[in-house]
């Protein structure tokens, strides 16, 4: 399901903006293009759409000949990449000779230059660096605070510019902050801006969730995309308007809609996690919580430990792969073990009883299962995982068996959602 | 630094080859366009380089345009994105109107997505689908194995083929490998492919082995060319030979050079983590492992356990956030917290070996530290890690100050590397 944004509000639209990555790199699959990516996502922010992207080598003929091309079509061209150093840098030159102008020396940003380098013990070559100071004549310079290339704003006909940054990706999104921004938005922007909501959801899957919220997919403004990561799916509620607060009038009634549909499933908003929702929750209620991981591995502990401030509710856990280390530290009884195996309901319950005693705390989750790759028993395969939750009044268990296609690690990560999830329907469920 | 490859051997190609993405998702940033880099790292393996790379919205005219552009320049395009069902998926339609052709149904393809629905409980609208079986006449189709929507093999003209794929990763790829990959070796390929090695360096930053290995990163067959990651460096080693066997001999004196040169730094190849690598170390020792962690949070006990086979030297650990539990489980004296505090030597060292006591192994690692971002005191600021590795003949300690601009995940991300280096170090020393 595609967002339509494109096409509903862009057919009045004057500004056509292209972006051009330059970088035989790119065309290597040796890096992920998320320059690409990023400066769509700052455009979109500032209500402006662009038709194309297009990727290039370090090759002069080239790169200018794209140049060109896409000067005949379009009002802004921002490029990234190809403002370094090395002699496969070729960005400055090629656009300067796509329409035949010279680059001149400007000499107060040598002296920055060299001044910046002044600050490192470096082998390189300092002349090398020469050529960051030329630029036509008429160009405006975007000043580089991170690095040693600046960009350019530069006018080399009526109705087109061209805007130039490194590929470095904090060197283009500082630059971007500092000068860009404000340039693009005076010059070719109208009025509107773009602005998107995210809401969460686990325990359902995208086609289910798409199935039920179809009439919601199709809605103009705003628009409604899911995207789906391993255990959770997102809903990107995104509104053209005036301005922020007009932005978020629009989205407000959706949201409503889908708290009320789907009241167990939404967990959160935006940067939230399910780590970050439970953190927030147990230190409301004031209450301690603490693991026994098996399977897991350690990873449902630092999952919560990843959220700042999680040490007032986090009192620690116990990583127990060993069935020694079950017994030792979590008092699960050798017969226990030896009875059911390390894999049952009975011995999970026990290291969360045990855990939460041993930890002394209001709450404690225990998993204990088969990851893989190996490991399995005809009654016990990949994928099966036991999960016991013991709370201030009694112990929740329950268990899951994961498709087979699933790796270690993707057991490990849905076994972490699982414990989550399941303790977050338990507090919603008794409310304090 | 740039790998040349495309400049040093592209001279004589006839193959000129295009990526094109299609979908206005990819123009509002929502997503990044991994696709692309996907398909340009099997292009580089099939020794293919390509130019150019463009991405446009869900536009007809637009596509269309652009699709007769390639057309002149390009001898193989390859398309992904838009075969979906929903009216803005144009692709197929976009092709055929390029090359004024007419779309004709395929019954026999018609009759497989019926049965591919058939096991699904899907509210879609089959009708929908009909699209996905109209192809030009003599377009030969590419099997889609995970999806409904096929791809096509067309030569509309002389001299110009384009292949089309769905934008789905996983479903543009088993296409790939099942029958594009071998349809491009035969027809666009010369006899000659790239293979590469990684090689992995930790405990040394990018620019300092980029200075010292300068006379390599210049080097024509094989190329090298250094990517960095939190705390790890790899350089990548790609030789351009008539098949692997040709081009692992011209990779190999320079894999020998580097591990001569960099005898402690490098740890690893290719799939290597330094989790691994401990891992492996220690099964061959038959020595076991634990950890007492505290500001690592599990994160250093999740990472050895992301590693397939680790139970045969990972005991277990004890995540010991509050100090009752650094008591408890690891008998630090409540003494000596309050003498020098957790983020301390002495308690770290007496969290290891108490650790290494109560689990029951021959190494013991522990962490206390300041992760941020609340914690901090004058003495004990943001950054500030104290580490102990308890082994079977004595104790090590060391401590680091993360740079401040480091937020808490990266802190203890860098946290858990230096542990994992530190007793690869020691491992290496006291050799068994």
């Amino acid at each position: 399901m595609k967002n339509n944004l494109n096409h509903q509000f862009n057919q009045k639209r004057d500004h056509n903006v292209e972006i051009l990555s330059i970088g035989t790199e790119l065309l290597l699959g040796n890096i992920i293009n998320t320059n690409s990516q990023w400066i769509a996502e700052e455009l979109s922010l500032l209500g402006i759409n662009h038709y194309q992207q297009t990727t290039i080598g370090d090759n002069l003929n080239r790169i200018c000949e794209v140049i060109k091309e896409s000067s005949s079509r379009c009002n802004l061209l921002i490029t990234t990449g190809g403002l370094g150093p090395t002699p496969d840098d070729l960005t400055t030159q090629a656009v300067a000779s796509a329409f035949d102008a010279d680059l001149l020396e400007r000499e107060y940003l040598w002296d920055e230059i060299v001044m910046k380098l002044s600050n490192k013990t470096s082998n390189i070559n300092i002349s090398s660096l020469k050529k960051q100071c030329m630029f036509p004549k008429d160009a405006e310079i975007i000043n580089n605070p991170r690095g040693t290339a600046p960009g350019m704003i530069w006018q080399p006909k009526k109705g087109f510019t061209i805007m130039t940054f490194p590929g470095v990706p904090s060197e283009l999104k500082e630059m971007w902050n500092e000068t860009a921004q404000k340039y693009i938005k005076k010059n070719f922007s109208d009025s509107s801006i773009f602005f998107s909501n995210t809401i969460k959801f686990t325990g359902i899957g995208e086609s289910s969730l798409s199935e039920r919220i179809v009439h919601l997919l199709k809605s103009e403004n705003p628009t409604v995309a899911p995207y789906a990561n391993l255990g959770e799916v997102k809903l990107r509620i995104t509104a053209k308007a005036k301005n922020k607060l007009e932005a978020q009038k629009i989205i407000r009634p959706v949201k409503d809609k889908l708290k009320q549909e789907f009241p167990t499933q939404i967990f959160g908003e935006n940067g939230d996690t399910l780590a970050s929702v439970i953190v927030g929750e147990l230190i409301r209620r004031k209450q301690s919580i603490v693991f026994a991981e098996s399977c897991t591995g350690g990873l449902l502990s630092s999952t919560i430990t990843s959220i700042p401030g999680s040490s007032a509710v986090f009192n620690g856990s116990v990583v127990a792969y060993s069935n020694a280390i079950k017994n030792s530290l979590l008092n699960v009884s050798m017969d226990l073990l030896d009875k059911y195996g390390a894999v049952s309901d009975q011995v999970v319950e026990a290291m969360a009883i045990g855990a939460k005693r041993n930890l002394n705390a209001n709450w404690a989750i225990a998993t204990s299962g088969i990851a893989g790759p190996s490991g399995a028993t005809k009654e016990k395969p990949v994928g099966l995982i036991h999960f016991a939750i013991a709370g201030p009044d009694k112990t929740y268990k329950f268990k899951k068996k994961y498709n087979s296609i699933r790796n270690r690690n993707e057991i490990q990560r849905l076994s972490v959602n699982d414990c989550l999830n399941n303790i977050r329907l338990i507090l919603l469920s008794t409310k304090y």
